[in-house]
């Protein structure tokens, strides 16, 4: 018999056992024939850390509703990270990405054929991982997957288009990022045995820290990552419709309309200054601020429905976190 | 209540449900937010025909186990069709295919990206129909897939590798597609609530004819197919370890032996009277036809075991088929 009463403590914790799991499932299949040509390329990247965001959530999550024994739940929590894991294996072949979690990505040592393989092997193992629970969180984790493929497609849609609105931004955002956060932490709720207000209540509580989610990565890309001490800059490169973008097209008027226009069309480096001043005359960095702000307050208020616990207490943390994070 | 004594008396007319139930996911899906951006792009290559060969023979697997209620299968069924197709799409970038079922394959009307997402899409729906099967079903699938991804990264590694020997072969054969064949076989007579004898023999059953299937394959590589009337050769410019090139690696010695290595390894079109000679000299297309006929017994004989009936002559008929098949 194993302990089941391994209440969590900080958020560390959580992340090292899932982290220890994860180590496992990996060593399982490097010793399966079937397996182990995917699993020796894919290892790197499942291993090279990353924050872990997603599985630490779910976890927290089924013990906030209540669950005991947090091994029912660690097979959603690893089939997020695997399909999370998946998409950016293949988002970055897309993306012409060169590094992921400090290492360089599987497509520029491998090839794009191996990467185009080692994601779809991600995704097997993530199904597979998350095909044994009910049919209702099944159906959940399918929807959430159609609703990353679409999001991501609805986001190439847009690529470039200034009249990207903000309803379509959050078609874009709640499929690709918000989706699977909500997806997590419900699944997580119905496998603890929540009912279905509480299951409701995690829904939305995923949903509104995914949005904030992306939206402080929207912020990133145009402030900078403390890490590399510059902005990255890669969504203005692409031509994405992040929010602080959409907010300044619409609230600039005349030549500062044309000028934002022209700068996201043809960006190049060299503008990043007028770029700023752009955004700064439309105010559209203080007002992604404030959504981030509004979005964490509704996934607070969220929390403040469940019992009080050591779990819920670290999730509020979580939340937290995820506003003054700067990578 | 639906009719379930709805006994299959061709394959044509298997096939047909097959088409009528894959168009009824296509529309449901396509009146669903979180899937139409992707349906919109993947039902093309979904709806395009393609024989089908996988999905017909699970539902033909379960009537011949006794199932009595196909649509009780078909949800695995369209998985498996599903998942293979999800492998075309993604096969056929890295492979450069142009064209996909008599249509231009994806990536060549949309890109490199919308083809890796909408793989990934027709990747997740298939887990999804297939999820809700039990424990024993999913993890074949899972197993399956695994192994396509390792046959396919198998089948990398001997690229060009002269000294490929046929257990090599086997491995990436059976990894990418006899084992999909039968995985699909064997869960079907889980489904149908055969015994595990019964159920091992449908495996055996559905691994013989995926071998004798992909044999075919490399033969038609080589032979030709009769709606191009050339041989098709994308394995050989692809210097692919198909079956006949290592016999005829194996089996010629001295000048003929450096002679098959330089016309593999510096293959061109002009060159295919020189192959066809040394194939010639070393029997290899024969003995191909050998080993197609060998493991197409074996795949009867496995058939013998089972009870006589409608649905056990018409698998009986796809194995002739296969045998005789020129594309």
């Amino acid at each position: 018999m194993k302990a089941v009463q391994n209440y969590s403590t900080s958020i560390e914790s959580v992340r090292n056992e899932f982290e220890d799991a994860l180590e496992g499932l990996v060593v399982e299949r490097m010793s399966s024939k079937n397996n182990r040509p995917a699993m020796r390329i894919a290892r790197d990247v499942l291993m090279a850390g990353g924050k872990r965001y997603r599985p630490v959530l779910g976890l927290l999550a089924y013990e906030a509703m209540g669950g005991k024994d947090k091994s029912e739940v660690m097979n959603l929590a690893l089939s997020a990270e695997l399909i999370h894991t998946a998409t950016l294996v293949h988002d970055d072949i897309y993306d012409q990405a060169k590094t992921r979690r400090g290492k360089p990505t599987i497509h520029t040592t491998h090839g794009l054929a191996h990467a185009i393989i080692v994601g779809d092997y991600l995704f097997a193992l993530g199904y597979e991982l998350g095909a044994n629970y009910n049919p209702e969180v099944v159906d959940r984790v399918g929807a959430s997957c159609a609703g990353v493929a679409s999001g991501e497609l609805l986001q190439f849609e847009h690529i470039g288009d200034l009249g990207t609105k903000p309803e379509d931004y959050y078609a874009i955002i709640d499929g690709k990022t918000a989706g699977p956060f909500a997806t997590g932490c419900s699944c997580a709720a119905i496998v603890a045995g929540a009912d279905q207000e509480e299951i409701d209540s995690m829904w939305h509580f995923g949903l509104e820290l995914g949005r904030a989610f992306q939206l402080v990565d929207d912020l990133l890309d145009i402030t900078g990552d403390e890490s590399i001490g510059k902005p990255r800059g890669t969504d203005v490169h692409e031509g994405k419709m992040t929010l602080p973008i959409i907010h300044s097209l619409t609230m600039l008027h005349g030549l500062d309309r044309e000028q934002i226009a022209d700068v996201i069309t043809n960006f190049s480096d060299d503008r990043w200054g007028e770029l700023y001043e752009l955004l700064e005359r439309s105010d559209s960095l203080e007002y992604t601020r404030l959504l981030i702000s509004n979005h964490v307050d509704r996934a607070k208020e969220q929390l403040h429905l469940f019992p009080n616990s050591g779990a819920r207490d670290l999730m509020a943390e979580i939340v937290e976190m995820s506003k003054t994070r700067t990578r």
